[in-house]
């Protein structure tokens, strides 16, 4: 039996984007708005929203910013709704309309837990706005415990709808995300609970099946994993597993044969030794994001070379 | 801290030998041996051993039968013991050296639960030669349970070493795979198990993982993923994993790069949509294998039409 409260989020603009900067035609972004709406998707997150004074639109595409008049004219309002992510410390508090005049219904706010007080501000704003706001925690993985109990319970004083459990480096496995999991819903009682895994090490979906057993209800996936370094949880995996009678394949899978499977030979996310190795190693994917780029350019490095540097044994300190 | 008990079983050349009718180049074979061996992997399954009655040399490769000279050519005796896998059906009894004068030190017997009977006078005829032996029953997901119960049932009888519990179709998920752990524990009191994954959904590395959580002990993975359809758990994804000081990536990353990226984007096993498809509805790649081919010949099928065929309505009966 199915639980109504999950909902999925389709973030493959937004974090697929970080792959080709934001350079989608804006023919496919209406493909992929219209294929999401037709296999019931939840909300689908268009990209960022970013300060235009700290980035340019001469370099970026129109999902770096996702202006309402972009978006009004690759999506409509509909059951499926409009998502946009911001970053603190990069983004224009002038930048956004009341709730009431814009097609956007959801902004979610990432933040690591050391600039929790900025999220903060930055949700109160957006919230007084009348919008649905989330707070994504990036790279749990990498913080202190008692940081990150601090600024959960700041998050859990707020008015903040959802806050993610977010594995940015693709480190986890079940048992770390059900100690997580525990650990959110104690000390934000009452709140939603989302969860948005990388899939370094092939485990984003699975991961995000225990985030579902563990009561969790915002689900992240994007359109075959497309997303930055090893890709994220496959959206057409979660549909073939959710049991929801709204939710259909054939959409997805139809978007993945036109688009997807060609784009990923190109760009090259998933599952890929470079992205395994810093998510196994708890690492950002810094690293293999150049090595990746150096070996299109036709300047590979030898793996073992960049798993001993990953690993390297340092001075003592 | 670590599980000694834990075996890592890797098992790409019998298993990725069905993706290319096991026509492995010696010299590859070789290289891949010692790389494992280097790794400290327990055991290399080098093949099958089949009938030459039923399947011809000239057809498939050496690592179809696993002659006692073409094993004794590529490995050596070491901590890292070689494995042959046995099909029921398809086995000349008259085929094995009594364990004293061979190279192999494990066989594994793989069977349906409708084939017990005959999987056990086999496994009796192996063990009768001093082979420590496993008995691996396929396709679990779609047997009746009654008839899983009593061919585990006859099995706590039997000596047979290791009873593998195993994802034929990519199917489960972790609560399934901990269900039917504690179900094979508790009918096989005393045995050891094993754990064997497909990974068309990419839950192969964390089912695994549950495996081990739920005290299974005999890993199975392959380089890369290699293996039939939607390949298995990789090698390289465990001994990230596992702490056993024993274990060395590096060696496998080496042999992936020298070998399996390339042959992974001619063959084309893993994440791949009728493998996931195939996996989702709980059925065998048959199907998933033939829309591949037709793929690579040129005559692509739409992946919606075949996704329908999947799942179409019959007429009742």
């Amino acid at each position: 039996m199915y639980r109504p409260q999950i909902k999925v989020v389709d973030c493959t603009i937004r974090d697929g984007g970080l792959m080709n900067n934001w350079q989608f035609p804006k023919s496919m972004v209406k493909d992929v708005f219209h294929g999401l709406a037709e296999a019931g998707v939840d909300y689908v997150e268009m990209g960022y929203r970013v300060d235009k004074k700290m980035f340019s639109p001469k370099e970026f595409g129109p999902w770096r910013f996702c202006d309402e008049e972009d978006l009004r004219e690759v999506a409509y309002e509909c059951d499926t709704k409009i998502s946009v992510m911001c970053d603190v410390g990069r983004t224009d508090y002038d930048a956004f309309l009341p709730a009431s005049e814009s097609i956007v219904k959801l902004f979610r706010v990432a933040t690591y837990v050391k600039e929790i007080d900025k999220a903060i501000h930055l949700i109160n704003h957006i919230k007084a706005l009348g919008y649905m706001v989330t707070c994504n925690i990036m790279a749990v993985s990498t913080n202190l415990e008692p940081d990150l109990d601090e600024a959960l319970d700041q998050l859990a004083k707020t008015d903040v709808d959802v806050v993610y459990l977010v594995d940015s480096f693709g480190y986890f496995y079940s048992e770390q995300i059900h100690y997580l999991a525990d650990k959110y819903h104690e000390r934000l009682p009452g709140k939603t609970l989302g969860i948005h895994c990388h899939d370094n090490q092939r485990l984003a979906f699975a991961n995000t099946i225990e985030g579902i057993i563990k009561n969790i209800n915002f689900v992240d996936g994007s359109i075959f994993g497309m997303g930055r370094g090893g890709g994220n949880c496959t959206t057409e995996l979660l549909l073939a597993f959710l049991k929801n009678p709204k939710f259909r394949l054939a959409p997805v899978l139809a978007l993945i044969e036109k688009y997807f499977i060609s784009m990923q030979q190109e760009l090259k996310w998933g599952y890929e030794l470079p992205f395994m190795l810093t998510g196994a190693l708890n690492k950002h994917p810094r690293p293999a994001l150049a090595y990746v780029k150096a070996g299109i350019e036709g300047k590979q490095q030898d793996i073992v070379d960049f798993y001993n540097e990953l690993v390297g044994v340092d001075d003592a300190v």
